[in-house]
């Protein structure tokens, strides 16, 4: 298939059933956080699956190669972003398998109305603290501070359009994690299993991973530390089994 | 000095300032979770410590020897642990820097009054589920289950006791962590540092260790993983750090 890219944008290798996938260095490329995201999740065959604030449709596009999962759904507020999700999941020829939507997350339920989903992935930004941003309407700000939206629009929307016993998965900060906790248990999603990220085996970690389930127990269980560095620049066996392109 | 030991009683070797301590395998004896946890915990020159549910005072014992607190105390239930512990605190010649009391935790606040300590660990029952006890009333039984008082007694007590900005160690199952959270919070114990603790690296957690902080911001950090064994009977260097004769 042909494809015209922008300016500024490239077209990098998944390395997963031949797909590719658009950046713009200037406006959005995934990192780590949305690949471990996307091996973390579980999306059982011909489950329906929404991911909230989808970027260039990574997240989507990574599960669609790994799981069997029916249907994916992007929804995504930033238009350039969702121009870029449209053309990847076109040139991969998904459209039957992902749809990728212009629309804002603290509207996700109203958009797809209650219990419409059996799993909800996001990577949404990390940061609470926007004051001193130099340009808080930057393509970037918006995609890493919570501008348009927090981490409770986020938890609220996920547990509205999940069914019941329904998975929610994130990737955020550990640094929050009391936060999280208390904002997905205040929305019946209850932790039911996460990973603590750290770049090396000895330093603290800097990302989470988190399966919370609508209306479960409590009962939370804590995987094996997910290390990505052997020693400096050499991933763990672990990473270079998920993947040996990144960077 | 001369120690008569009593039916099933044995003396051992804290290698830690030659600080002995009595033990009793039908009744209490410590495991690798207080010497963690006595690890884990800071106490500063001068600072006041509580230990609550401190059984043969193993916690006080230890900090003792590793910290320049100025004095702890240590509160427990069953007086056969009491009387356990103040004859190892004799034994070491403890009596001016620990003070063993018989007393419920559930009580703590009235026992020793609001604000009165910098420093409170604790090495709480884990286990919530007491259905099913064969012998309820056993002093394994009240130390592993919730059967005299419950998390949230710890807590709440642990909150009243301490000065603002106090810190508040705890060992726990992680299994239970969002609810630990969540009651810490209730309590203004804000979580700031934990570690977890996994047997192998590639296992799953068994123990988290936790320092919470009366009245300070919410940030978290997740220490690097605190692994018990390099491989099968073989510790790792932390540990080997740490002790090297458990077990």
């Amino acid at each position: 298939m042909e494809l015209d890219l922008k300016e500024n944008e490239r077209l990098d290798d998944l390395q997963q059933n031949g797909y590719k996938i658009i950046q713009n260095s200037e406006i959005f490329c995934f990192g780590m956080d949305a690949v471990l995201l996307s091996s973390f999740a579980v999306a059982k065959e011909g489950y329906k699956v929404l991911d909230l604030g989808t970027g260039n449709g990574v997240i989507p596009i990574l599960m669609e190669a790994k799981t069997k999962a029916a249907h994916f759904t992007g929804l995504e507020i930033q238009d350039i972003n969702v121009d870029m999700a449209i053309r990847s999941v076109a040139f991969n020829g998904l459209e039957n398998k992902i749809k990728i939507m212009l629309g804002d997350i603290k509207e996700a339920s109203s958009i797809f109305g209650g219990a419409s989903f059996d799993v909800v992935t996001s990577n949404p930004p990390y940061m609470n603290e926007n004051h001193g941003l130099v340009n808080p309407d930057s393509y970037k700000a918006i995609a890493r501070h919570e501008i348009l939206c927090t981490l409770e629009d986020v938890i609220r929307e996920a547990s509205k359009v999940l069914k019941d016993k329904g998975k929610f998965y994130m990737v955020h900060r550990p640094q929050r994690m009391v936060e999280i906790f208390e904002t997905l248990t205040k929305y019946k999603l209850e932790p039911k299993r996460i990973r603590l990220v750290h770049p090396y085996v000895d330093r603290a970690a800097n990302m989470i991973l988190i399966e919370a389930i609508k209306g479960a127990n409590s009962l939370l269980k804590v995987e094996q530390p997910l290390i990505i560095y052997e020693r400096e620049g050499i991933y763990t066996e672990e990473l270079y089994k998920l993947y040996k392109w990144y960077e």
